[in-house]
């Protein structure tokens, strides 16, 4: 398992991956979920991936393959919009699935499902979630944020504190504690984090952090927050009737 | 789906379910899922339960028929201890699994999962998981919480916020939080939800309140904790050079 997040924002996009992989418990490697393909200034994609590991790195080495020869539908660089690109991605994923599927499913799910963000000179910045059949959603202002892979543990910190005036930093730090009730939760999720702020207009893909489990900011972010939301707790009114006598 | 949730204190217990039962989703029910067994001071029992609607009911009706015949191992008011209790309620569960289980299966999962919390004169108060194969485990002040059901919305803020120090109070507060992140995050889980909270050596279950999702206490802790998380959320320290322009 894994987990990946992708946040839209006025102000940009945040795109993280744990970097976990296994099947089974005893089989446990550490891969970058995380890629980012950019062009001089012209567009920023960045694809997170969750699921069959040989499948998705079979989409990532073939999509980096056909980058440039100007292909359209299987070129990046050549899709028109970050719609084209998500329709890209997720027709890679069917080849892929079409050409091992078979093969795979009697030893495992073969199937795998992304995140594409990014942006295209002239166009906004845009975020779509592909899921294991190709097609795909894309996010909005009144859905912010998707998730592939273990979602749930992440989610209800991004479900109330995410709203249309958050920053980039802001978000930074909600990823972040999302990442953190995860794998406070669930073996499978792991750090080191990867995770890309990209802000709007920039076509700049560089900025990718990677947070390790003893990572000095993100020990002391949780450090805050788990001593915070007990206070926050405490100074909450109580049930009326129920009162503790101490 | 249903979110069943059994908090282990020094002060006491905590007992809360969901009431939402559905097959699919167009049929939609609200049911008790808590039900109390107690014996005038000597003894306090309750009994969640998440899973097949059928079987569940079925259990709570065959242990009701069964109290005070004095049946060991089949009446809850002749078990010595809470552990004995746990272990009538599986048998009894498997009972019922085995009369109705393969007649049940080819329309859906016969199978279910029960919490069961509780005290006895002479003993502390204990609290357990029934897992669908009838077989339990035991909370402890290192895993102070059992959850059953649609589990991993709710359990970051009890990973973060719940320890050996927390009162009956606050545990009755994070336990509301818990329901609230999710149903905010699944169709499956819905108010009202049911609560005991019961204080060790009471052997007292009467202290059930139920929270409509209008419930005016509810409503504003719900309220007062997503404003001051966001507050928290902007009183962390910023990542080092990703600070927001603005």
């Amino acid at each position: 398992m894994t987990y990946c997040l992708g946040i839209l924002l006025p102000e940009g996009l945040v795109l993280a991956s744990d970097s976990r992989s296994n099947a089974g418990v005893d089989h446990l490697t550490t891969v970058k979920k995380l890629n980012v393909f950019q062009n001089g200034g012209e567009r920023m994609i960045c694809l997170l991936s969750a699921g069959n590991l040989a499948t998705t790195q079979s989409i990532v080495a073939m999509l980096k393959e056909e980058l440039g020869t100007g292909t359209v539908g299987r070129d990046l660089f050549a899709a028109r919009s970050m719609f084209r690109v998500a329709q890209t991605v997720g027709d890679m994923m069917r080849e892929i699935i079409a050409r091992d599927g078979t093969f795979v499913q009697p030893y495992g799910d073969p199937n795998c499902s992304l995140v594409v963000g990014g942006q295209i000179n002239g166009d906004r910045h845009r975020l779509f979630e592909i899921y294991s059949a190709g097609n795909f959603v894309e996010a909005s202002s009144r859905t912010p944020f998707v998730q592939t892979g273990e979602l749930k543990y992440g989610k209800p910190i991004l479900d109330r504190a995410l709203d249309g005036k958050t920053t980039l930093a802001e978000a930074a730090k909600l990823a972040l504690l999302s990442f953190d009730a995860t794998i406070r939760s669930n073996l499978s999720v792991q750090a080191p984090i990867d995770m890309l702020l990209y802000r709007t207009g920039s076509f700049d893909g560089t900025n990718v952090r990677k947070f390790n489990r003893d990572d000095d900011y993100w020990h002391e972010l949780r450090r805050q927050y788990g001593d915070q939301l007990m206070d926050l707790v405490r100074s909450l009114p109580s049930l009326p009737g129920f009162d503790s006598p101490g």
